[in-house]
């Protein structure tokens, strides 16, 4: 970005260019263009780029080859405009902006919308800045939406930062900044809430786009009134009528395929068995693990994935190319191979199973065979980043202790039920003996301790109260430093004296996930900065990751997405009932309960 | 424009408006929901309109409905998004820009970009600003683009003003100029030109639309190096061809139905049988006579004959709406029936015939049944713009002697060849006789005078010259300050002393045309605005213009299209021979060439 001039300023050369007066820095010689503006696929296709940009895309470049003209042969390969994904979030892959996109580019990536929510729950505008500025540095085109709701839920939690309409205002005026992200207080815009129109006000007065989010099933008057609030897209679609209804107001139905959201295969029949135009709809992941950007691909994967469902592939390239260049008001600066727009392409030798040969952003070559062919220094944060674990001292198992009432030999207690495979939890009333004065847990029948560190302000505070559902079956724990949306610290075990063990580790490297059993640390993934995402390489979080949800397995763990369950417990804005560090929440009625009843 | 406050500001009356926590002002039922974003026709459709936006789109606006509420019945009719003109000239139709509007309210149309390049040629930016201001008046939504060639060609003719890259830069900051007007120079684009890249350069850094104008059949080098310079639509394509070229290089094919231009039906096979995707493609019509305006229809007319051509209804009027607001970066805010949108509408009982049964613009019944059912008061043009018959003196039959070389007894001479239903003209050599040392016409052979009359700075400079086709077979002359594109005076005549009479006529009104013959005045159009403009109704206008015709035809004119070859002899753009008050050029080489040979 920083190296990249405007097609404004470029303009003298692409025409120079075009016509011969000037040579190229690199031709493309016989491609297939995958023409995403007319929907054709175009045979004997050169290209010739200028100083990063298209300058020439046509029958034959040969005019603007010179002497210094670096030559790529297609070969009759089709030429696929680079991939966009249109709504995520970096953290999700437990790795920095630069690390992420070391990742994908070889996958044909190269633009992506951000939306640095968790980091902006731990250090709130400086946060998004950080990852705003590194973001500029990348040799691909990494636009960033302002979080929107820090905290997600004012009132019932604390995170370690507020944001606020202000901060909206100041940050559209920073040259990365692409828009709003994702509006999830929907019952605030609903009710009116003047500090969410007001942020939702400053974006669209700044002629940027407010992304949605809309969580619920309800499409009625609700639905219309958040649609009338102003956001232009929603990625929280489940259905097919969810896209349709979206698309009808005037929104673009984001369709999502992450490690964990498989929303795209229904959705996507809106268009081919309803037979809407596709032109409103638009790929993206919302949140990759690390896992599956090494092992799986990441915009490669949705568009194959597209596909497919029966998707036309022109139409499901357009869909992860031009549609989301036009949505946020790039059409004529990315999202196609034509004339002025920045020169971000893919060499691939079938549409279908998409194998992305070589990948070129900017003109170019960033990959080749799924490898980078290039350098991307690493983006160095400052120390203010990455000692975010501030907690007033180490803590021990006393720490953990739940007191009963006096003279009780059992309670009964609330306990978080977590269901596989789904994101809102069970409000569970169980029976809990009472030993020595303190309520215990009960493996046998899956209850555990669960326990929230407040981190961001040392003020001591330990949030103790029970979950069911992991199935740990031995004296164990497992802490997290990536507890959403506040990020503070979530500590599940069966072990009191683990538990601390546990916290301790992670105050000790800066944040990040450990299991602990028995005293012993079983595995861990350093994230420093932040508390959310590590330095290392991406293939090395995986790895680590994967050594994770193993030793959790290993302590009796049988649920599927375990860490991903674990990470999510304090999400105070899901049904139904949650831990934060104001206490137990009931989600449902969007209200502080006490542990016992 | 200036009542309508923007969506940010309205966002809270909008969601209690659809929360019904607040009633609407306007309530339509039961209607046929043209949806163009999802390209569906949906049935028992209510729509809420508050503040001039719509509130709500649904199955049932009922909770919005209040005392005070206005309801209108749709009855099962269509509601279709008001209708867009993607690129047009007010200029053309004689009449202000509230004429205009008044004319093409009840038509539908709701939404216009104007191009105000002819009054820009004799009142430079000044004549900009009052079109932009009275366009703000207006109780629809009118677009400015700021001309960007002016004059026309530089070197060969005088315009009244010159516009540059710092005017397009000022302009910019108006609050209701949404981009650049056709940039005509292409050979200026294509060679580099620095003040021709500058002024797209000013538009691109504003974050605005360059609108094109590519008047070559060359698709080769050429148009590729014109599409690198930064246009962005294209409205002179005639050629099924053209249309694809411009949207495959990424620009938007504009199609024309103007009153003179037919370039729909050619263009539109490029969806129809080459199954291009529609989403780039546009309707426009450029220029609109008032005659058409009042017994033809404006954009319903454009989009009846779309649809005749084979388009599917909804992709005709996506083509009208929708795919104009993209264009335009206005896709939230006007362009289709969804939340938030400026509540322009139509109600229709059949796509296809398109009547156009009532006309909501800003949530304002405006127009029912072909009628404006509201007033709309004149603008009030300053004297400065009115004087703009800038001559020296009265002329006299003396001014438009032309004198042989010495001796001659004949002479051979350049004649201008007026070719019916083109607008490029031939470049004849014709031998003339010689009277009294002064050369003559032939009205047996078909060859009349014609003079420039520099009208802008009273040079006194009378160009005088030949030209043949137009059929005068009587003592006569045809006078005009609408003479394209620099606006001089051209008047053509079988009798000098007729065209002294018709100039004088003409200085006398303050510019317009009129039909001299024997010192008879024969019939007599005033545009006292800038020399172009009426400042009476359009009806009165088409009445007086169709009188001019019928005069031209008593003089034996018989060439279709007379008026309007008579006004574009003075275009020095297009080939082959041309006049201007630096003498006669040939369009060929672009350069002045003497009369004789």
């Amino acid at each position: 970005m920083s190296t990249l001039k405007s097609w404004a300023e470029t303009a003298p050369l692409l025409v120079d260019t075009a016509m011969g007066r000037r040579k190229a820095d690199v031709v493309i010689r016989n491609g297939l263009w995958v023409n995403v503006h007319s929907g054709e696929i175009i045979p004997r296709t050169d290209i010739a780029i200028t100083a990063g940009r298209f300058a020439y895309v046509g029958p034959d470049a040969s005019h603007a080859i010179g002497p210094d003209t670096r030559v790529i042969l297609a070969d009759g390969r089709y030429l696929v405009p680079g991939l966009c994904d249109a709504h995520m979030h970096v953290e999700s892959g437990m790795v920095t902006v630069t690390e992420f996109a070391r990742a994908v580019i070889p996958h044909g990536t190269t633009s992506m919308f951000i939306d640095p929510h968790e980091i902006a729950n731990v250090l709130g505008l400086a946060g998004v800045r950080l990852m705003h500025d590194e973001a500029m540095e990348l040799p691909i085109n990494i636009f960033v939406q302002m979080p929107s709701c820090v905290p997600s839920a004012p009132g019932l939690e604390n995170a370690g930062a507020e944001l606020g309409p202000d901060d909206v205002r100041e940050a559209m005026n920073w040259p990365n900044i692409i828009g709003l992200g994702e509006m999830m207080n929907f019952p605030g815009v609903i009710a009116g809430d003047s500090k969410m129109l007001a942020e939702i006000a400053a974006t669209q007065n700044a002629g940027r786009t407010v992304g949605g989010h809309y969580a619920s099933p309800d499409l009625g008057l609700a639905f219309h009134a958040y649609a009338a609030g102003g956001p232009a897209d929603d990625h929280e679609g489940t259905r097919r009528e969810d896209a349709i209804a979206r698309v009808r107001q005037g929104m673009r139905a984001m369709l999502r395929l992450g490690s964990a959201w498989y929303d795209v295969a229904t959705q996507v029949k809106a268009i081919t068995e309803d037979g809407l135009d596709s032109r409103n709809f638009i790929l993206c992941t919302d949140d990759s693990h690390s896992g599956t950007l090494v092992n799986d691909g990441h915009m490669n994967r949705v568009v194959r994935h597209a596909i497919a469902q029966g998707l036309k592939p022109i139409t499901a390239i357009q869909m992860a190319t031009l549609n989301t260049a036009q949505h946020f008001g790039l059409e004529r600066e990315l999202g196609s191979i034509t004339p002025g727009r920045r020169a971000d392409l893919i060499i691939t030798s079938d549409l279908v199973s998409l194998p992305v040969e070589m990948v070129v952003a900017r003109g170019r070559l960033l990959a080749e065979a799924g490898r980078l062919t290039t350098d991307v220094p690493a983006f160095r944060y400052p120390p203010s980043a990455k000692n975010t674990i501030n907690m007033k001292r180490d803590l021990s198992a006393e720490d953990f202790s739940i007191v009963a009432p006096k003279g009780a030999n059992d309670v009964t207690a609330r306990v978080i039920g977590v269901i596989e495979n789904q994101a809102p939890t069970r409000a569970l009333d169980m029976r809990l003996k009472v030993r020595s004065g303190l309520v215990e847990a009960d493996i046998s029948s899956g209850v555990c301790q669960i326990a929230l560190v407040e981190r961001h302000r040392a003020t001591g505070g330990v949030t103790n109260a029970f979950v069911s559902g992991f199935g740990y079956n031995v004296e164990c724990a497992v802490a997290t430093t990536v507890a959403h949306d506040s990020h503070h610290m979530i500590v599940v075990g069966t072990s009191r004296s683990d538990m601390a063990t546990a916290a301790n580790i992670l105050r000790k490297v800066g944040g990040g996930a450990v299991v602990v059993s028995k005293g012993d640390q079983l595995a861990l993934v350093e994230l420093p900065i932040a508390g959310l995402m590590s330095d290392e390489r991406a293939e090395i979080v995986a790895a680590k990751a994967g050594a994770l949800l193993e030793a959790m397995k290993s302590c009796g763990c049988s649920l599927n997405n375990a860490y991903m369950q674990h990470s999510l417990l304090a999400l105070v804005v899901i049904p139904e009932l949650r831990i934060s560090d104001t206490g137990l929440v009931d989600v449902r009625r969007f209200e502080k309960v006490d542990l016992f009843l």
